[in-house]
């Protein structure tokens, strides 16, 4: 419940660059919680925006595929219960295997995966009260034999609800990416989530512009999302931007097919930009 | 709990036009709902997705305009509690007036309007877990006096989750459009959206193809999120096809200036096709 009070107050809280949790523990009242690492990876890395529609899933997918082409080993945990993505977007339809204690990931193109879209038909909803989501959340983190992942990418659901604060309280979260488009409707969301990351004291790494433009056959760019939002954002809470990615019709088609766009074709220039940011990121853990 | 039990089949549930609720919840194994109207409005008209980022607020916000241009008295309830955005939309920057029982809502373009927005900061996020956001959406719903209304639009936050179930049990529903974008990974989510409110018994008035198009300056269309997919869905699903909207920046940048296009602009071409579903919604109900 303390957490609700402090809805209703903001503006002290200033970010904590140094990765020190326990003072931003002390300064909301003292609650702590235990937060254990998921067990058999090194990183968790939460792709994050509060605004649904953004792009999270397929941004998560690349750049977990882009991280494994440059050497890493990663998991990828699709922890939207409502809109699950990952059996789309990876072209998966099987179940997972369970030794009746553990689920064992499903591993494809090189990355170990898990979604709840893996345990239900593909069209039934999860109709779902929070306490729910919450449960779920924990059997993902807790009871997933996930094998020696270097970074594990968290595809989280759109809201400030039950799943993001599981996270922040449970695990051990190495850092945050928040994704954007850039009008103004959705950018107010996504200042809604970085305030929420830094009251739960969970590193924001920087901000993703998606959908920056698109570039039309007469080799126009039209902004057809607004113009350096996210960019704005990024230096009015002090920080990272980690930069644009165009829309592309060819992202979500090779989306749509099971087989995304930095797996089909890593020479792509959008391929580029996720290899490009797979380095940035490496570098500021291994 | 007896939800949670029925997500693991369904198909069985044909839709039920004649608007018998009764049997439905037969099938649901009995439970029944008491299902009040919300009080001082005739007919609620929620507008949903399951799926964020397909443009709901914005086609709600813009049919709430276009009904009370064909002379109908309208109110519109933001219930994402998460991300709310009518204080943006209708540039609303004050606190609604309260007598200690009921909320008074704040009347902006004629329209009266309610949302958690009015009542924190705007950059505040509600990190709470779902028993609260039940309880925000019962005030929303018992406790604000809206006056004399013949349609309420409730803008429904993505997901199958807390807020849907709320209104379905509790609201007497009199009918919900589905906004999606064409792409398949927005479909995977509409479907399950609306096989959540066949299973709710919640009547499903037709489906919008938001995001249909993008033309460009050199007059050419531009399918930017697919061709056709949400017209696909309809007929997959028996449901009414209402039409597609095109990409255009103007309704973004309309939106993001706190006058939505249809207040704006009533001769636009966007403005016209809402103009134009508005009257097939009136025609359904009065």
């Amino acid at each position: 419940m303390s957490l609700i009070g402090k809805t209703s107050y903001d503006g002290n809280m200033k970010e904590d660059n140094t990765g020190h949790n326990e003072a931003l523990k002390k300064k909301m009242g003292g609650k702590t919680f235990e937060k254990k690492p998921i067990i058999g990876t090194k990183y968790t890395l939460a792709i994050s925006s509060a605004k649904g529609g953004v792009g999270k899933s397929t941004f998560a997918s690349n750049i977990a595929l882009a991280l494994k082409k440059i050497g890493c080993r990663v998991g990828l945990l699709d922890a939207d219960i409502y809109g699950p993505s990952l059996p789309k977007l990876f072209s998966i339809d099987e179940k997972p295997k369970s030794d009746g204690k553990t689920l064992t990931p499903i591993t494809k193109y090189e990355i170990q995966c898990m979604s709840i879209g893996f345990l239900t038909e593909e069209q039934t909803p999860m109709i779902w009260r929070g306490p729910m989501v919450t449960s779920a959340i924990k059997t993902f983190t807790q009871k997933v034999a996930w094998d020696n992942l270097d970074f594990i990418i968290v595809d989280m659901p759109p809201g400030t609800g039950d799943t993001q604060l599981t996270f922040s309280q449970d695990i051990k979260m190495d850092g945050v990416i928040i994704i954007s488009t850039p009008q103004e409707l959705a950018l107010q969301d996504v200042k809604r989530g970085i305030k929420m990351f830094d009251k739960l004291g969970v590193k924001i790494i920087g901000l993703i512009d998606n959908m920056s433009h698109f570039v039309g056959d007469d080799k126009k760019k039209y902004p057809i999302f607004g113009n350096g939002g996210v960019e704005r954002t990024a230096k009015e809470f002090g920080k990272n931007f980690l930069g644009e990615i165009p829309i592309n019709p060819e992202i979500g088609k090779q989306g749509d097919l099971g087989i995304p766009i930095v797996e089909h074709n890593p020479d792509h220039e959008i391929s580029k930009i996720y290899l490009s940011l797979a380095e940035k990121i490496k570098s500021n853990f291994i």
